[in-house]
């Protein structure tokens, strides 16, 4: 889609500054061909496609509106198939725009508005492009403005993302993290603050942690998600809606509300919505808490799965690959890596949604491009990595019982429970005095003199240290 | 309160590893002691105040509900006055120790336990500190760990700090901004996308934006608070609640609420609560959705203040100091800048707060004091912040009506109005023409031969172009 | 290249774990194919292509050196053909893995690893893939491990990105504002502190200062690619280079620096070279630098380019294209906004490159996939970006040499000249008088007594107010 | 000093706006009473004072080149006495405004300004305060701004902090890292990667990977360090020096390069050095890359330490005091907590220092203040952390000979040096079959036929798996 390379037949296109050549096989217009020339990025930092099917439902839910209006209904049957074109992914090569181009999308939202032009210019004459009989601003772009349009198509394609990809993969994560929880709920273990050998809990309160704080992290992103059901659709170029009849993005986001199935709502303050992208930073500042939690619980895996012979060795992880090219039999928690690189990631994103989300001016943000692709990138990372996560690792994983029991009767952390039978000094001098003769902490407690062994035996039982699972 | 300088005269203090010099007019023990010498930081880099007293909030409400579980009422009675003292800030000179210390917060919770202890003890005895007869593990310290002493504590203190200084102030710049919606919304000016000259709004529309923005974000601030009035107390060493009564940590925290007169309640799960900080990045992450969106009202602020001859010139700051060492009569828009830095340092104390938060291992989070004072500072820096913002700059700010108006009239993105009437390329060809000539909007359309003064005035008036205002 | 579509006709591959079907046009093997399944990503998310040809480097230098120590000549041929396709991207099509897969790039060393035995395996019997005559792990990868051959290809990679595309940009920068310092030294401008008018300067001296933070961030990334020539070659697994002969890293890493003519080296330790990735966090770190410099220049530029008749409207930026889609005539910053954008994601890098620099373990940092793809792209970005910005924007700029003009007129902290004359309040006094009456600096000078008109127009005299340009 | 509380008795002070009360023991006048007023903070938040000391160093300097350009001597003498006393932290007490003022630190610099004439005065008076016969600006300030002359206090008190706190620690540390790297050279232990065991390293070799990091990060802050000797003083309010004699900022600085006995220079732009902090954004940069470095390093030892029973338990930190307030006889690694949370702060203040650093306009950043206390708590933080770090943990650490040698022994990756012998397919069903059933390496290395025992035992000897030690 490239011109540089075997220059293929060019047509003539014209925008209000004058005309340029366009590849003949090509929907698009001037503009975009304009705009692949000022912005030369390699095709990995093309506008991703999700954004670009969102402004096709745009698109094609505005020229219904526009059609009530007095659009010429043949030219609204051609956009409007052209649009669901673009919508069905059917045209995905013609729009090689870069994310880095002018900070409110305005070159890909005309290159969406050209090429649904160009599509139904051809429905309509035969003849590929042009801007009559649809023009892709007076007709395609009607009653709307990048300004609006575009925000309006990052809202869209990020909550599809949420709803279609995300979403089911949180749901199973904590799913499987709360089973294990009951599963687990009788293996005792050691516990571990500071790294050090701690008194002991059972593997399920362990695991419920990691489901608590899934579930926490998951209400902080619906939450975040409420906004970002707003859309600014009918504010048109600064928030007024010049230029569109009155009630028109209402009238448009009731379309879309019907047309992807999802609870889209107008934008409360039109100001605000072309102005800050202040949603999208909630929703990857909430990212951001699930990426947190999700590094704690891989590292955690990882720690506990740690060996096999010289680790912790508490947890078995399935085998799914050859883990070294140069060891042989090696096998590495190459999931919890993923997760850990990927959760490394959405925070990375996230200081460049703050950058960009921080920086806007007066009636507009113009880091549109760059929050949108960070957010829609972490929220697509996220889901993938946990869907794969809970496949591929939670789901084969076993705990090794024997270590597990082995692990607690050798602690010395099990001297607390004998603190309210003899206070914090005493059990801290046998437990300091087991540690440095590298014996027992029943025979230093009994040599101590400072407890009877029927006493001692009665105190101490890993088993009643543990209290209750939690209900919640 | 240091050791190093004059030696002031000491007696001896003792722990489970042995004793150690202690000023004699100092309330803490050995383990204060040791800290001091072990951690080696500057006096600003002291565990914030806020945190020892709620340390002291905990103290006291443990030691209530320990003297129904038996313990001696005399040695409670002056551990309550101890903690109370600690409470009202009469100790504060003795909590010396650094926020880089042990990552559970442990020897500030033994300060705190030392110092209630030693001061508990002068009032029994006559002698200050030491450790009978009120032990500061046994007594002070009883059926609590740090592990759960420490955090319960972070909360309250963020939550009080939210209370008494966040949120009046958050409050009363939202009904500073709502009262210029209201004001200003007659006031018709030039709006301006990508810093570009675009069609205009009123003044009391773009103030309706940063007010929404500050909704949104005192939303999103007041739904991460809610985890945050969950405490982790009770669950001692590593959330199984060993060595406390069954539900000790309930009723102290029951105790708690009527004491503060907020709303805490138990951890919905005790593991969580312990091992991971993720309420408090949640929180964190919002306060920055609200530093990025203050960063833009500022910078908006002292863009439209920019002047008073070479700038826009839009809006008259008040004067509130001389701007300049070497220039005479330049008048800053210092506030905006005060906003701005704040704004700057909360995105830093997130990023190090997620860098704690995602480190945890296994049972416990020893980010404990790192992110605590983070958090502290960000609500503390933005309460100050927000309301120094409110006083010295909006409160005086006004608009200069004369030049706003000026600004309208000069402007060739009015030809917006005509886009309905000719389409885009005609009206696109008029501006550029009356842009390239250097004369107005109106003598470009009419030379234009596109159309006649007549229909010119009536699509043209910039106050027919503003829409109306949002009612949100 | 996915299974998934329509079940191509596939063939047997195995590894050390058993068999898996692959297709049977594909030259990857058993261990790519188990990748694909377990790390299941968008295509978007696939392994730079820059980092695969690098390996192929790696490859094609190693099999060189290995001839030397034994391997048989016509399996090295094979292998050196095949590694050169690799590296001319003739087989690009051919490494289907994401970022997101092991933290060691194991699964990406096993890819080229796959691919070059299964090519040369069909260049030495017809059959495409398998591993006999050539063997994936004994002969391809022979005397490596991924522990340092990938951390060795991100290297290569990353370099190469920096010489080719990344340097030459950065000097067109560096001179274009230099030429702008010579040719606009003349031009006197109102300076602005605080966003308010302040005292004259040359537009040439304010270009000089972007010239030099661009020398300042070049000298720093300059210097921060010093540890970037190092290669970790000849560790092998853990550093100290078990199954790799004396001196292989250093013989094949001569080599790598002949074929490739850029000055590699052998890292100065291997156990570090291999356990962290600090020479690429304080790369990217020297990156944020210019980030940083990059948006002061971007950010003055689009304000003093703001207008045309509400703005600063100091500099004319080139008209690329049109600015809007519903407002006719505009003309936006969109190199600026392009570049703004390109910093942020650069900040953002920066925070994924920190958050994975950090967190290895031990042996390794297992955060290599991650790092090595967020620098890279950083490269790439800041290398487009500023030779587009260049192109596109700077080239054409022009001042605006009467606007300028007359905002110096206008301004009244000229005022400041008078200062060494009458003191600091005297002047404060005229400047303010001047202000609040709305008329001319010189007007209120005389007014106030304190001057006579040739005093005053001996001192104040813009030209002579600027000093003399830097030489530096 | 703060007038809410028991309103001390007050004089009147004025400045260019009009006057204002100020306590009578007061030093400074009305410009740091108003920023007092109109800046709330809470004491915590003071400006640091080692910016304050540096200033007092400027003021000296000027004023013994002012009294070479005609300032009066008995006033110049009496500037120095003040100025000296400053330095020497005499009034500290008399700089209570907040890190969060104006933008471009005018308020502190006035602060010090008023202090000065206001201590003079008292000397050549007797009565404290005014502006006669010393006047803060036309005296003190003479020749400066606040724009040249508080980004030159900044670099000062960093570089001060630095060479006293920061260089010496860093050096210690990395002396004893070398010292480990030697000492234990012989000392063979388990590697492991991804956590998982690898082949055999020596504990001195990994040390020499924890020395490298530390010597790349030293040299990284020593050329980042480079730019900050450089001093803006010279270039008044805009970078062109006005009303400040030719070579004045030269002369000054060659003053100030003698008085503290440290290679300041001239900044090689003066337009760059006072419009970007370009150079202290690369300086916490080059901060960051070191405490990636420290995380890993402080990381990795406690994981190496951690158990005693149920952990790697590698090595034996010192026992510096009791680790729990419930669990007795615990020990933590408290100084690597420290150290990771120092870690986490200085990554967090390079976010706030990235975030003030790209949001200069035009001639001035004015996010000084935020950024000069953000790099120098950095410095501080680090120089305390890394002093403390070598002191209280490595210098008494102790590898546990006896469990590291166990470990070797048991584990099944010696299998890589059969690799040579016997391809990597057999080896890895050898180290796989071993795993599964739960035995040696060598029992299931016989028993598969592939080797006899004579040949075993001759290839598989870990001492003779580790290499050399790396020279540098």
């Amino acid at each position: 889609m490239s011109l540089d390379e075997t220059s293929p037949p060019t047509r003539m296109e014209s925008d209000s500054m004058g005309s340029v050549a366009v590849p003949c096989d090509a929907y698009w217009g001037a503009q975009t061909q304009r705009s692949m020339t000022n912005f030369a990025f390699p095709p990995t930092e093309r506008m991703p496609l999700p954004i670009i099917h969102a402004l096709g439902i745009v698109k094609l839910a505005a020229c219904r509106v526009n059609r009530r209006y007095g659009l010429d209904s043949a030219l609204a049957d051609a956009i409007e198939t052209a649009a669901r074109e673009v919508i069905d992914g059917v045209h995905d090569d013609h729009f090689p725009l870069a994310i880095w181009q002018t900070g409110s999308g305005t070159q890909t939202n005309m290159n969406v508005n050209e090429v649904i032009a160009g599509r139904a210019n051809e429905i309509l004459t035969g003849a590929r492009g042009g801007k009559a009989p649809v023009h892709p601003n007076d007709h395609v772009n009607r009653a709307q403005s990048s300004n609006d349009a575009f925000p309006t198509a990052l809202h869209i394609a990020i909550q599809r993302a949420m709803v279609r990809r995300f979403s089911p993969a949180i749901g199973r994560l904590y799913e499987d993290l709360r089973a294990k929880q009951a599963a687990w709920g009788d293996v005792v273990k050691i516990g571990r603050t500071h790294l050090q050998d701690a008194v002991p809990l059972t593997l399920g309160q362990e695991f419920s942690g990691y489901a608590a704080q899934i579930a926490r992290a998951r209400q902080a992103i619906t939450h975040a998600m409420d906004g970002v059901w707003e859309l600014a659709l009918g504010g048109t170029a600064v928030g007024t809606g010049l230029n569109a009849p009155p009630g028109f993005g209402r009238i448009v986001i009731e379309e879309i509300r019907q047309s992807v199935g999802l609870p889209f709502r107008p934008a409360r303050n039109s100001f605000e919505a072309q102005a800050s992208r202040d949603t999208l930073v909630g929703l990857q500042g909430a990212l951001v808490q699930l990426a947190v939690a999700l590094t704690k619980i891989a590292n955690d895996i990882r720690l506990m799965a740690s060996g096999p012979r010289a680790g912790l060795g508490e947890l078995l992880l399935p085998e799914n690959e050859p883990g070294s090219s140069i060891m042989p039999g090696k096998v590495n928690p190459t999931q919890c890596e993923m997760m850990a690189m990927v959760c490394a990631q959405v925070i990375g994103n996230g200081a460049a949604t703050t950058a960009g989300g921080m920086q806007g001016h007066l009636e507009l943000n113009t880091f549109m491009p760059q929050i949108g692709a960070n957010v829609l990138r972490s929220v697509t990372l996220l889901g993938c990595a946990m869907d794969g996560f809970v496949r591929h690792a939670l789901a084969g994983m076993q705990p090794d019982r024997a270590r597990l029991g082995n692990l607690v009767e050798l602690s010395l952390m099990l001297v607390t429970a004998l603190v309210p039978h003899m206070g914090y000094e005493k059990a801290a001098a046998i437990a300091r005095d087991a540690h440095r003769r590298g014996v027992g902490l029943r025979q230093a407690a009994l040599e101590s003199g400072y407890i009877d062994a029927p006493t001692f035996d009665r105190l101490v039982r890993p088993q009643d240290m543990v209290g209750h699972l939690p209900e919640a």
